[in-house]
């Protein structure tokens, strides 16, 4: 449990080959990319990374190939998911014992939750691992909410350590922060602005852009840390384009459409989910040149 | 294709042990109870029968359990569902392998999709199977929906033959009914007032309810049948009433419940899902009673 | 308070001249030509008629320019609508003395409201009046619902005697026939599918469409009275088609086309609302000529 | 057109007498005790003001009140709102003539709109004054959204030169700021994080808080100005608190429970809407004192 988490974890995409594979070369080819780049860790099976889409053992193959490639250089965890505890405890275990230094741990339902059913999920899980465990939480995307009680209460166990909170409201992170700030320790999402989530004492980013433009995320970490907050702000500014046109269409779709425009053979996001057209594939290309050519300055 | 389903349709619980397993007997003893009470098919792996809560094993444990007790009495339907159309198509291959007669085909999704991808996924569950695919659209519960434009699209297909809509909008269904109501057969689904529906030109009730009040649904359905409106209205007044219980708390929870208190060892609901609490155990034998006198007036 | 309101009661529009007066000759003959279509009533200041665009002099002529052209023969209900209580219950004072036999209470809010001030503001408005009045609620456009247990309450005031409920959702108006039935008497709104509503116990329609389609209205109520179901289901059919091309508009422009089609000068929708684009008058024409065709047969 | 509008607005609460009338006393008082805080400007007619709740003759006595007392020491600027453009217009012209330097404005409507109709709506306010104005859009308690696309086109207008956008998605404010922050200037609005607005560039805050911590307010806006970022962080966390408890009450109940507290006798706010308990007074006594020590600091 010494390790800490901090600064910038792209969510990985899942390449898959038109058979239905998951392609382990590129995914190995995108990891060594990304720790060159200089990202302090990897989220596999993230939202960006298709999870929903995936079976059983497609997921396995993710969470292997990854930790695989990064080979302990830096931290790879691994989102877990499911509606009923037992399931998503048993991918956890799963996905430890694969190397996963930690999990993401994501709920899903189809019969509305309260608090002691969410407060229920999430400790199955976490005591059935001994790494650290983020919870995960996006109430535009998934049914359940975490509330700021029921995160009180999760604190308690003494692996539920970080949360990536998407939500998109500053006032919400605020209040945790002034609540629970020293008990757990929040990632950006890319939802957000993480810049001002660094700057309410986040500890980083975690969000599918970074496999795209990851020295620019890395650089805005470094700002923070150091509270250049102007040159981060501005920084800011220019990296929020990319997120403005991912807006627009489906987030896995964009970030496969951005890493094929770099050379890497990600394949099309899984069906029914389809690729962009080629006026969007253009809007991202201009947007990724526009944010290289901001960040050389 | 000559199959035709008509008429009330109870949607399984799927009985679970406390290991997690499931409980094949008890399944098979409900079935037996329902086609006893004159119920005219069954559907398997609905939201009331947790789905999303159970894994691939459990499931097919259900459907195989469902057609072996009910042995061709009756048509049983299967729930498919999925994020993937790939791997919802195979769950469908694999449940008509195992005895289904129709698939009640449901979509997942993280992402949001549009007309073109839901209908995509529909299409490739039809394609993948020989029986008739009931549609299964819960705006409420569900991330998806399926328009009116969709579903004029989906009905071109050989074997897409109904649906059952849980909008719990009449006007919707009205709609439906005066644009493509000679080509796809409609059922109400709990959420709804089935009288309506039938009425309407539906052709029956797949509900959960139907599990624990099959003898008078049956009826509802044969007053409708006859057209005697006057008397199924009366009817439908007093079986309302076990509806607007079961809105105040989780479904399956509620349906388990009541099997518990008509002698069936269903177990609980799959955890985090949690059981009644006494109060509300109370309340649904109350309505339970209550509509047992008010059927045999 | 002996009044009875029962049947088909139109919602007016709100004839305006391009200089923003109140249009009281083209008001007086629609008043006249709907009672001469057999309606039983007549409601000024509902949606349809704009309410929340005039201003209190426009309003005020509304309500004294329809009753004096009912001149006794049908009852005139008004519109009352306001944030704040006592304003609301000024309008109603105003309007009975202006010869209201009813008002139709519609409560506005800014800032989120719970049961208990729900309650205070339609008690108010009843308390301010000595003739009867109608609650509306329409939780699709308005900022307030009116649960089951604030209508309860209500129901004790003596001359709270009407709901008109646009919910859209037949299982809410069964819960409230079953729990308050004989208290409170239900008008269907325009959104639902008046039949269903009749059948279920209710009293009559308020709606826009009938101001196009009176006789056609008047012919649905009293089949439902003769409680020849089949006949009326038939007719409800055709007449959904109606409110299925109003729903893609704005409603008060449909209506004010519609009726320009009929010959009556009814002006524009209040900027900035806008008229109908020529499209969408073509398919109101022909949806009224194919009800008008249906009705004869 | 010369007036820049810049700093720190508290939106002041209606002092109401228990009769209905404003209490211009009282208003006066605060008026000069908000001055005397060093605020930069007043917005009178505001959500917090109450404007939905007041009728027509009491609006007016606000913006004259408020404007006699500010004696053009600071703009004061006045809310409108209506669903009719024309009503909205005559408001407008009437509080410019009354003393008004701005005005916010607000659109409230019945039906939906449309882009169009938005633009229609807020270019009739506009060219109806020859005073700066406000946009306002608070898409969590109005039924109207102001696009991106809407706001651009109606940057086009001379006086149109100031945004309040209560969305609190900082992700929507940086992208106007990158699209259109030359020609439009952001003011933060409560339910936000006001330092990140001013760290995007935002020229201040328009807030009912301010009306309690007015000093506290213009600090924040100081250390933003100084570009004392990590200062200014600290004192945000600290006054975040306040909105943090006053989100779990209706606004104005707060802002008036907490003037109370300060001595100032502005009355109860407007029924149906009701004072607080004394529970959330004690609440907000805390949170005040907490800040005031915070600030002292």
């Amino acid at each position: 449990m010494q390790l800490k988490f901090r600064g910038i974890y792209p969510y990985l995409v899942t390449p898959i080959r038109s058979d239905g594979s998951v392609n382990e070369q590129v995914l190995s080819a995108l990891v060594e990319h990304l720790i060159q780049s200089g990202v302090h860790g990897l989220t596999a099976l993230g939202s960006t990374g298709e999870f929903a889409y995936l079976n059983r053992s497609q997921r396995r193959t993710v969470v292997q190939t990854v930790a695989r490639a990064a080979h302990g250089r830096v931290p790879v965890i691994a989102g877990v998911c499911h509606a009923a505890t037992s399931e998503a405890a048993c991918q956890a275990r799963e996905y430890e014992a694969l190397g996963a230094a930690g999990v993401l741990a994501i709920m899903d339902t189809y019969f509305p939750v309260d608090d002691s059913q969410v407060i229920a999920y999430f400790k199955g899980i976490a005591q059935s691992v001994s790494c650290p465990v983020v919870l995960y939480t996006n109430p535009n995307f998934s049914r359940v909410d975490l509330s700021v009680g029921a995160l009180e209460k999760l604190c308690e166990l003494p692996n539920i350590l970080y949360l990536k909170d998407a939500s998109g409201r500053t006032g919400r992170l605020l209040s945790i922060m002034n609540r629970l700030g020293n008990r757990i320790s929040i990632f950006s999402a890319s939802a957000d602005v993480p810049l001002f989530v660094m700057m309410m004492g986040g500890v980083g980013w975690m969000a599918g852009p970074a496999c795209l433009i990851p020295r620019q995320s890395v650089r805005l970490y470094e700002l923070a840390v150091q509270r250049k907050w102007d040159e981060a702000m501005a920084l800011q500014r220019v990296l929020w384009e990319v997120n403005r046109v991912f807006k627009r269409y489906n987030l896995a779709a964009c970030i496969k459409a951005g890493l094929k425009l770099q050379g890497f053979d990600v394949g099309d996001p899984v069906a029914p989910l389809s690729p962009l057209q080629a006026e969007a594939f253009e809007e991202i290309r201009t947007v990724l040149e526009h944010v290289e050519n901001a960040a050389e300055r």
